[in-house]
């Protein structure tokens, strides 16, 4: 058995850890850290998990606690992995870090979005972007798991990008998230009364996503990005816009949906993961509570736009279910163990 | 492995059936069937499916298919697993019936609420009514499934009518149910606009769960039921309300607050789903998914009446997980097997 | 014109009666208070009413501003309009206070409720209770105005009370809340992903509205509330019980629903915010953003239980809308001036 | 007073009219047609109109009522109008049609995206496209009222397209509906379980409203349009992109965020129903129950993308609303005659 650890457990990804951990075949939760909750029970402070767990959260001493797991997963908002990760990785840990600290090759891009100094630029050549569907995460021993608009964004234009048939300055990504994306923190957006019943867009332009997605899509890639908050729990709907690139320069077939889908099929074969619809349009219903990512890609002739739609729950793929998965490969378990979920519907 | 037949798979209670035999370590599903969805693929009528399983939907030719079962859980309308079960008993498979025909003793009171005429009275006295918490199922051959909104408000209630601690006439059970409640059926009333953001009563004081709650309480029980119809997708939660006989007539101790946790905490020691809560509140949330009843109970000094507040998912416990439990116990598996599911939350 | 202040005007309600005195015929708003966004624009607050007014919340210095308005609506926490009152009073303006520092005849029953010292127990003597459908109003000058769970509530209540037909202490009220009840403060319990897809009781036998409606109904009434929080934004859905009088002791006729209908029928006639239906069942939705009381009533013949249903938008009749309501009747106005609203449907 | 009838009023359109018309100060509803709902009070057909209108739905018999009324909106499905207006224009009405019926100049546009036979072609060269912040309606006697998705978006880009500031094939319209956008007919996709805590696209790159769109903005645009589902009850968002002109062909000043506010506040200057934001994003919830179409623009440097955020209740700008809008400035009325409505928020 594995044995795992969890630091910043009371987040949502935290607590979702937990309950995908706790039935993972191979794994057993060693210990769960909680600055704000420590040495309280982790199911007084989530009332769901009584009777599944009586796991106590710990003062997070990484020091102490990284000599007593295999994995720890990092569940902390963003600056904070970075100054553990070194103490971790010398206690011969393995670590999935679900912040941002260590998505980014170059440090300057971090800084730059995050305005957070980065403490340990070194390691950002070893880390591995946790996108297994993309890269290779076998043999790693320090994952950065994506972001959840990112994982929905990227898993939707990479094939495509790779098939050379978009106009690469093209790209638009229109995303929506349930407000769960918005973490367990109290605010004004996600206070029930002011976003119930309401549609908005936030961050236009300027979410801290955006690098991250380019990074991963490579090619110099610029892309407009905007998140909007949609009134429900869970789930994130991305829905990206490239323009084909015209027959003549393409110097193959024309572009047509039969096509596009052979694309996406082709390099989604074997992904336990990723599912490509061919005659419905993904909900975020769908994949509600899984790791799972539908995709389904429209051609619209008259105006020469690829559309593609790309469904995640955001607290699964999105986050704590791609950890497991990013886990399962480090330590060569099969990429579905402790994920073998079925949807909530309805 | 025991092999399982579903009749009547397209509709909620099937499809989530499917999802949780899938994932059972003891049971293949070997057929299921569905008259308007006949040779379709599953995952066509529930895209979430896709992927999981490409299970097709047979013709419900039961007297065919009763010998391929070990056995059958039927998912139909009131009035229609009458119709097979003599046959599926005949052919040696055991049943498992959510619907409302095998579950009063008495074939008249079935008659005078459902308006439908048994036409096997005589199998009556030999189902068991499946609320394993209260009833014994080992060695059922045909168990009748609770109604969603009886199997909560009944969970909140046995144990208060066996302490003689209430007086019986007073009852009144409030529920809230979720509108998967009602089914797959279009209606005006679960029609989205209709629907949210507003929350009422319907068949007040006439719903068919009365008597099936009234039957399992016995002692010529007569009490209340007001169902509620809230803007929520899955839930039930049931706030029950009696008088608490007065201190000379119950020739014991003063009701406490205390005193009434110790009887639930007594009746439900041992019993895997029913969780007892001390310092929070039940909420639909902390069930979500899952195979738990939550719940508490409050005393008012000010005017003698006990509260019960009972908490389901009422497709999961209130239905088709329920459904497994009583497999599970009639097959003499552990309770628990295939229902060890984490709550979604949030 | 009516000049009239409101104190406190950045919470839900003084924003609603912002809107609600905007469109009044007969008023004009003078000024508006707020400590936390004092010289701010409203519409920055609330930029829903962009290019509606463009009013600036004054810092709320009531003894100058006492004498610029005819009447003042405060709309603060409890415990601090009291110390306004007397000041407002003195100036010659009316008040019309949506606290619950008014509400009770007795200082000690406000102070075991609300843990509260009262400041000002002899004004409670002049303060009228401000249901307009059971108090009069016309002539006061300090008005109360009620809770949203307590307007629901009496206005199921009183006309049975009254009639004698039912057991005093046998009542029982259920009610459901929308979140906007708890107000604009940021809470866990009403944080967009905790209470979505949810529902729970609270505050069990121990809510403040309590005390407040058995006052209203008098009689040495003590009865249970039990209140509830439903993943919608606005409506109180009360759903009240209680035990109807046997034949012998009642004196009359037997009671049925049509008897029950004559007499709310008969207490409410005139009176045009209180709707009695007759066939259908009352709904948040169908008096969403309007100060109507939709008023059902039915009768379980099994269990000799009255019920009765109550629905309200939590917001309007149960706050903002009732105040103005108020206002009207202070001062000689049509009571429904300002107040022809059509309910939002769907 | 003008006398309005109202055809087909039991859709939510009708309804909404009817409640904005019984406010209307210069309106009078001479009579309102159902076929399905023939000779019942509309009040019955929906309750929350009790004891605000007792009118009876009559037949649509239209050459009887045409001459009866001053104004007649047709609010029936796509298709149906056409066979009436000849008749009642006969009869000396005015219409308001709010189906597609007269949206096209070019019937054949007409025929081929919604497969209707046109009947009356002629008629489409009179008829005004009642869109009043960008064509003149005074005079008109036959106005097609925009679809909901045409109006937010024709809004959102119209100053825009004029400006000359964008590359015309580089338009995507991602618009994000409330599911009453559905209408009242019952489907599996507007089922409550089915649609909440869900969001996915549907006639992706095939919806109808795409080329009314095209043909309001003119210059032979071709643009791809998104629809979603989104679940709320009421709402549009349209996030609409284009790409700015390079700085060389424009001829003038690079493009600001700046430079594209003042467009737009320059285009809708004295519009009363257009609200430009200059800090703030628009929410589908800050217009909820209004006629108002509020909008924000953003410019994305890094991309050289132009990003319009538009947000409209589709029932009121979107239909209902607009219906008025058209019918007061028709009629020499002050365009915001009985629209001067406060958003309800929360």
């Amino acid at each position: 058995m594995i044995k795992a650890g969890i630091v910043g457990v009371t987040g949502y990804t935290g607590e979702i850890l937990v309950g995908l951990l706790l039935r993972h075949p191979e794994v057993k939760i060693a210990w769960v850290t909680s600055q704000s909750h420590k040495n309280e029970k982790l199911s007084d402070v989530y009332p769901h998990l009584r009777e599944i767990t009586d796991i106590v959260c710990k003062k997070p001493d990484i020091e102490k606690l990284a000599g007593q797991a295999d994995v720890i997963f990092i569940a902390l908002p963003n600056g904070m992995a970075m100054k553990m990760v070194p103490k971790i990785l010398k206690a011969g840990a393995k670590v999935v870090d679900l912040s941002a600290d260590f998505r980014f090759k170059d440090a300057s891009v971090f800084e730059n979005w995050y305005k957070i100094e980065h403490s340990c630029p070194k390691l950002l050549a070893d880390a591995v972007y946790g996108l297994p569907e993309i890269n290779k995460i076998k043999g790693a021993k320090l994952v950065a798991n994506p972001g959840c608009y990112a994982t929905a964004s990227i898993l939707g234009l990479y094939p495509l990008v790779k098939s050379g048939l978009i106009e690469t300055d093209s790209i638009v990504i229109d995303a929506k998230s349930g407000v769960s994306g918005a973490g367990k923190s109290l605010t004004d957006d996600t206070h029930f009364p002011n976003c119930n019943e309401g549609i908005s867009a936030y961050k236009v332009a300027s979410h801290r996503h955006t690098p991250e997605i380019e990074q991963a899509l490579g090619n110099g890639i610029k892309l407009t990005f905007t998140p909007h908050l949609v009134p429900m729990t869970r789930g994130i709907l991305a829905t990206i816009y490239a323009k084909a690139v015209p027959a003549g320069r393409q110097a193959k077939k024309p572009v047509s949906e039969k096509g596009l889908l052979k694309i996406f099929n082709d390099y989604y074969e074997g992904k336990p993961f990723v599912r490509i619809l061919e005659d419905k349009m993904p909900s975020t219903k769908y994949v509600y509570g899984t790791n799972y990512c539908d995709i389904a890609v429209k051609f619209d002739k008259r105006t020469n736009n690829i559309i593609v739609l790309s469904a995640i729950d955001n607290l699964v793929k999105g986050a704590s279910g791609q950890a497991v998965q990013n886990m399962n490969l480090m330590f060569g378990l099969p990429e579905t163990a402790g994920l073998e979920l079925v949807p909530i519907y309805p």
